[in-house]
């Protein structure tokens, strides 16, 4: 599991084991994290009348590698609710474009670590499931995660008669999902900061009844509510952009997953495909190159 | 560099100072690559009238760790010739889906690693020149590129009032590109299998004078042709999917990077931006959090 | 001008001339239109306590034709504060398909008639004076007038390099307007039922200045609140769709005189798309045919 | 049935029955339609030999109100060979654009006029059985037609739960088509100049045994040679818009029949729908308006 998800789900645990100290601590961060993800340890300390060590031992005993750690983690609890203003004043400032690039790139590959780290094994196996099972699954990603959708949708659509990308467009996203039922499946994918009308349209499908799986950040995603599953892939980046790169590796993922489980008709769609291709000139072919 | 776009290029150098049965074997890689890819070094040098060791020594001349470095370089080489069925064939086959999972994502970091080696500074540096210097900025993808190009388009909107997505809709993208000049930037995006409609359009802009940019996997990719710039980034899958991973890393940092040079802007523009999705209910917000 | 934009007008225009029994018929009009428009003349005369014939005579003295014109012009008022479900109740039951094919197409006819009727001249001329002016041209038009926006768009295109279709997709309608100023027009469609986001779309363009231009079914729109020109197109139609004929012609009236300004420019303009259609076949040719 | 169509049923009609010089005249005219589309009856009369009363006879032999109806006929078969040059060169010029904007409007209103009376009654039907009997109903509709499709399918997706609207878009149009067979229905609508992606797509189509439907201006269109059934709308225009006005009405009646056709489940449908609009703000309300 990952150290942002589980600040409160920590506190929670070992607050009967906590002194009155800690306690305190615990009441105050609980009340304030969105000021308490900026202050020190001993800035904390003065405002519960504690002292800094008090605070530092606070945070070893909820499991933190130090105070640091445990404002990581706090920052990241607050992360989809800070505006993007916020985020770009907290942003590094890179004069070389190419230490900027390298950061960014390396970024992304923490980014993917840890939702390889992240992956309920038993989880991404149900959603396969559940996918072969549906009447009609709609996929659904608005504004930043709008491309995640059609991605997704682009390649099932390969492999599978019964995908739908619901989106912004002529009809609304209730209106493409007027048709859900307890026989279809809804994967809505959402990422900070999240949009209002995906939440709702999770809500809607859930209920109408729909099996959810909500492929978004974290476990604290307005997503989880409605959701029968949950995929988890880490969206952090340092800057307004916030980074799809691990969800559409995770979205890779499912793909092939898919792809396997129906290999051999897989073979004989693509099959069709290669001709259609061919004839209608879709791909560069060897004649062109020459 | 990279391995797979110098094959070639490492031929042609090495090729006055190798020895007869090496030549031999050169010729016959250049001649009939698509059958070598997957010939052993001992059916190389049968074909050629060579030994087998003859064969791994030229592998070595050309700086491959062996032959089976040479062979994967030869098979990068044609693998955007490959229909997605021999690519389908020649994938592994998985049978635990987290093992598969794993992979995945594994290939996808091994993906940007890769990108990172082998950015080109200087070309990074000058796109971003280019991107404030166009009067328009068209930004190009098709296929399974048009959701990289609606991401980058969707970003550098909020940045810069004159760029134009460029990808398949009511109108057809030369209509899209109708106003185009010299004065203008085309950012073509298209990976193996490269569509033949965007290699057009990219050359389309090229003939009306555009400067053009390629995001692309290799030096030898079509684009390249007509590209003033080429932005490289992996794409390396071993399925029928493409991996869109790395580019969409390459796009963060794109991204990120305009926005830095115009930073005091942003901070305003965002501002701006915050009032209208606070105003209108964009985001989740705290009072829905509760 | 049409009758059914000018009841309130009408009464605000005689109300003076009135005699006391009118003046209250009136006022409870205004008050109570919507149940107002589905009483007897007898039964409004006995909530006001006048006679049936004093509600008739206030029918003549407005210049309708009888009071069941009068009834028509209130019905047509609250039309678009009907539900569909009301709309779908109200409309003919059609037993025979050929008779309703008629009826569907006969009624479109009137709404184009109405149309031509409606046209203000002035109006039409200065909407094609601020294309022309215009920086930029946002055309808007969202759900059924969709397509309404699209059409406009495609053509307009052709001839102008300024255009920008806003509709709902990966970006939202406001930031898809972001960079609107004073030196810009758009021209917002909609039509009973007014959508709620094209009308704040529409106020959102006006509070930064830019021309305002709607395209509606009458002068009590909410679009007109924002516009600076209003062009009206009629919409009825007994069921459940709304008809987007006539303004559809209004939009070939307004694509045509455009053209008709720059005739030489877009003989230029069509000689250098018929070149791109013909390259790459985008239209059926006469090699085809045979 | 409508004068442009016929002009060849005409001649095969009346070929046995035609004097030897009308014959001459009979078979200059189809090997030469494009040219003698602008020629006079006289000048027709000295290429084959005849005099020019002989040409003016054979016109009223066709049943034509004189020569100039044959030529109308004529040009009206050759119109969708025209380039959009020529019919901007072949177009009248507006000094006064109220005149512009009466004549379109005319126009239009004749354009329906004419589908009226070319409306087949059994066709009608059998449309509307086969939507109730397909299992999935793809709306096709490329370029300036694409606006059709949507408006169709937005209605339409109302009523029914198995409408796909088949455009240009992320993926290909055979791609959105994969899936189809002989339970499934296509509606193909396309207009002059006719799109070839289109043509070919309705081709694929009959090709999987899809029953087929074409929305087209006449029974030459290329769509009608795989098309079960053929709906005819004029879009006569002369300018180089393609008036779609009497299509949009066609499809008005098509939308009507079908939710006639269901017309308790629509109410429930519509129910539904008002609960979601009223809850999401989807439409202007009561509350905004004061």
């Amino acid at each position: 599991m990952s150290d942002n998800d589980d600040l409160l789900v920590r506190i929670k645990e070992h607050y009967q084991s906590m002194s009155k100290g800690q306690k305190l601590i615990a009441e105050y961060i609980m009340a304030h994290y969105e000021k308490a993800a900026f202050m020190t340890a001993s800035r904390i300390g003065e405002q519960v009348g504690v002292s800094e060590s008090t605070v530092v031992r606070f945070a070893d005993l909820l499991g933190y590698d130090g105070y640091p750690a445990l404002q990581k983690a706090l920052r990241e609890l607050i992360r989809n609710k800070l505006t993007t203003v916020q985020r770009i004043e907290m942003s590094a400032d890179f004069n070389d474009p190419n230490v900027l690039f390298k950061t960014v790139l390396k970024s992304d590959i923490n980014n993917i670590r840890s939702t390889i780290e992240d992956i309920d094994e038993d989880t991404f196996n149900s959603v396969i499931d559940n996918i072969f099972a549906a009447n009609t699954i709609y996929i659904l990603g608005m504004r930043s995660s709008a491309p995640l959708a059609q991605f997704l949708g682009y390649y099932l659509s390969f492999i599978l008669p019964n995908v739908r990308v619901v989106t912004s467009g002529v009809s609304d996203v209730f209106e493409q999902m007027i048709w859900i039922s307890d026989k279809d499946l809804l994967i809505g994918i959402s990422f900070p900061r999240y949009s209002s009308r995906t939440v709702e349209a999770v809500q809607f499908a859930k209920e109408r009844k729909a099996k959810v799986v909500a492929m978004t950040d974290s476990h604290l995603s307005p997503l989880t509510k409605w959701a029968d599953y949950t995929l988890l892939a880490r969206s952090d980046m340092a800057s307004f952009v916030d980074s799809l790169v691990a969800p559409l590796s995770l979205i890779n993922a499912l793909i092939v997953a898919v792809g396997q489980r129906k290999r051999g008709d897989v073979s004989m769609y693509f099959g069709e495909l290669e001709k259609i291709w061919s004839q209608y000139h879709v791909y560069v072919g060897k004649e062109k190159d020459e």
